[in-house]
């Protein structure tokens, strides 16, 4: 059996990944793709238990250290209970963030340099790697305004202001740049299904569709 | 004023840690040496809130990884925001674990590899390291008797066998053999009195009194 596709959407606040990754699911499951969705923080039960420490309370709760250390807590638990079996019993795996949002919101935005997360992604992944990343790019201003109409507890990054979200679309773009192998930018200023429409077309060029 | 000093005990369960933290924190008290005392995991509320994470619950609740990231992350919290302030406004900190329990624990009984563990601890706390290191050593099949006659909750190592809790034992003492600049070993069978007499004996000699 091929082993899985393992396939990463990114962007800040608001910008759309939840309904990209429901369009994804439906679509690659009329292929008869299985697909495994899941989200971080979170995705295991001890993972899920780590998130409540990180989206809920004050942004000054946590040191960008300590923060940076339970994000990739609970995502080591992801990627060896939930990620990797999945991906070996030939399902793909559609992620709602990955360590690129580590990246952008405690290293971009949040200040955390930038070899700290470097080896700390190292440390703890090892060159494991999303195949695909999906970097949905929205203006922040558009992005908070959707991201407030949701309401909930899980405010804790909303709630840093427009410059902390300004860097932190920059720290996404500045990934895309970096890696364009791995990575495409999606408009995501665009109604639902264009979006869809173009992280398909992304993922047929990048991948390809099994046979 | 001189900056305090920073003492770590160390040592398997039931080794009468946290009988000695409270006769150091009176004598130290009676040398009109002013004394925070704390614990690990936990010593600030974010990382309380850590320490339910990884006392509780089944002994394969997280992986190596995960528990070693979880234990920097709320030591990170700690140093930050409780150890350093103290020791520079010229308090003593007695602290009831440290880092070493992370290299005994989850490296030298937890199988996890040691280059892990320095890389986590140079990215998360850099040079700093304790003034002293009391380890209490104990045969763990007695110090496991005294554990569980405390009950309670926080059972999660205590859980984890003989074997080990005797590469635990075995794990402290290596890293007192590998740095005895820093670690005293203390005779942890002795009665409390005995311990408390050999531990302060050991401050004395390797630290000093203030004047």
């Amino acid at each position: 059996m091929a082993r899985g596709r393992f396939i990463t959407l990114e962007g800040g606040e608001g910008a759309g990944k939840s309904t990209l990754a429901a369009g994804l699911e439906e679509t690659l499951g009329q292929r008869s793709i299985s697909v495994e969705r899941t989200r971080e923080p979170g995705g295991t039960p001890g993972a899920e238990e780590i998130r409540k420490l990180l989206v809920e309370g004050a942004g000054d709760r946590w040191t960008a250290t300590s923060e940076a250390l339970l994000f990739f807590a609970a995502r080591h638990d992801h990627v060896e209970r939930r990620i990797k079996p999945a991906l070996d019993a030939g399902r793909w795996v559609i992620c709602d963030r990955f360590f690129d949002s580590t990246t952008a919101y405690q290293g971009a935005a949040g200040g955390l340099d930038r070899e700290t997360l470097t080896q700390l992604r190292r440390l703890t992944l090892g060159d494991f790697t999303p195949d695909l990343t999906l970097i949905l790019d929205l203006d922040p201003e558009a992005g908070l305004v959707r991201a407030g109409s949701r309401g909930g507890g899980e405010q804790r990054f909303e709630g840093k202001g427009l410059t902390f979200h300004q860097r932190l679309r920059q720290g996404f773009l500045d990934i895309a740049r970096a890696e364009p192998e791995r990575c495409v930018v999606l408009d995501a200023a665009q109604p639902p299904d264009g979006v869809l429409a173009s992280a398909l077309a992304g993922i047929e060029q990048r991948l390809g569709w099994p046979r």
